[in-house]
């Protein structure tokens, strides 16, 4: 297995044990030169937040960084990132986002192109297959979770 | 004092007890038929949080809300809200966004502007003395917060 797969790997660990939680099954690692630095899943059932997304508890999780360790970071997130995550990402100025699935639901993706941060998108079948059960079983928590 | 200036007042009461606090003074209440719901500060330094901004910490104390609340809502921040606040508040579609000012930092109004938010700016000279001392005395800190 690449370093890459690797660690969208942990990133889907996350979503899981978020699923095994009870809570939404999006899960996300921050990595800064080849070590995660953060990892995360969303947290909105769990802790009843409405800001724990995947990628914000992995940013979380990382505690405070300079802003030399973000743009030299890349974030990987089962699904991919919404208007907030995809904000604080531009904010942080982290350089690249790998993204396991943009097919269940797309995010502000060209907003991170248009800020010069790469995106990469897998289409991996796990993290599609996650999101699919999920959304099939427990709509409105889904749709609470995007502002619907 | 008309009921927008009380809750201004209150976001600079959250904005002051964070600088009380050591942090950044940045503060932000949400509105919902008008009654605070949510009100937080900037906890970067009190809990070393890159993702707790003012208004990220007003929504995350509110609580999970329906999107009928949030579409009903007006958050006020005492700052102009970084693409990240910014984010959450499209993501929510809080419907108007009342700012202290914007002279010390722009934040993504435009986007907001774009997605159909209402945005009010107040340049209130309280607001921009608290940010212009702060970033005098703390430009370190400052940058942090701002992913610079």
């Amino acid at each position: 297995m690449s370093d890459t797969d690797l660690f969208m790997q942990a990133a889907i660990e996350e979503a899981k044990q978020g699923l095994a939680e009870g809570g939404i099954p999006i899960g996300s690692v921050l990595v800064y030169q080849g070590e995660i630095i953060g990892r995360g899943h969303n947290r909105r059932v769990q802790q009843g937040s409405p800001i724990l997304h995947g990628e914000m508890d992995a940013l979380e999780n990382a505690g405070r960084q300079s802003a030399q360790v973000y743009r030299d970071s890349v974030i990987y997130t089962t699904l991919s990132p919404c208007c907030m995550c995809s904000g604080a990402i531009e904010l942080y100025g982290i350089r690249k986002v790998i993204v396991g699935e943009n097919q269940t639901f797309m995010g502000a993706e060209q907003r991170l192109r248009d800020a010069s941060i790469e995106v990469e998108v897998r289409q991996d079948a796990e993290c599609i297959q996650l999101m699919k059960d999920f959304i099939a079983a427990r709509p409105d928590l889904w749709n609470e979770d995007i502002g619907v």
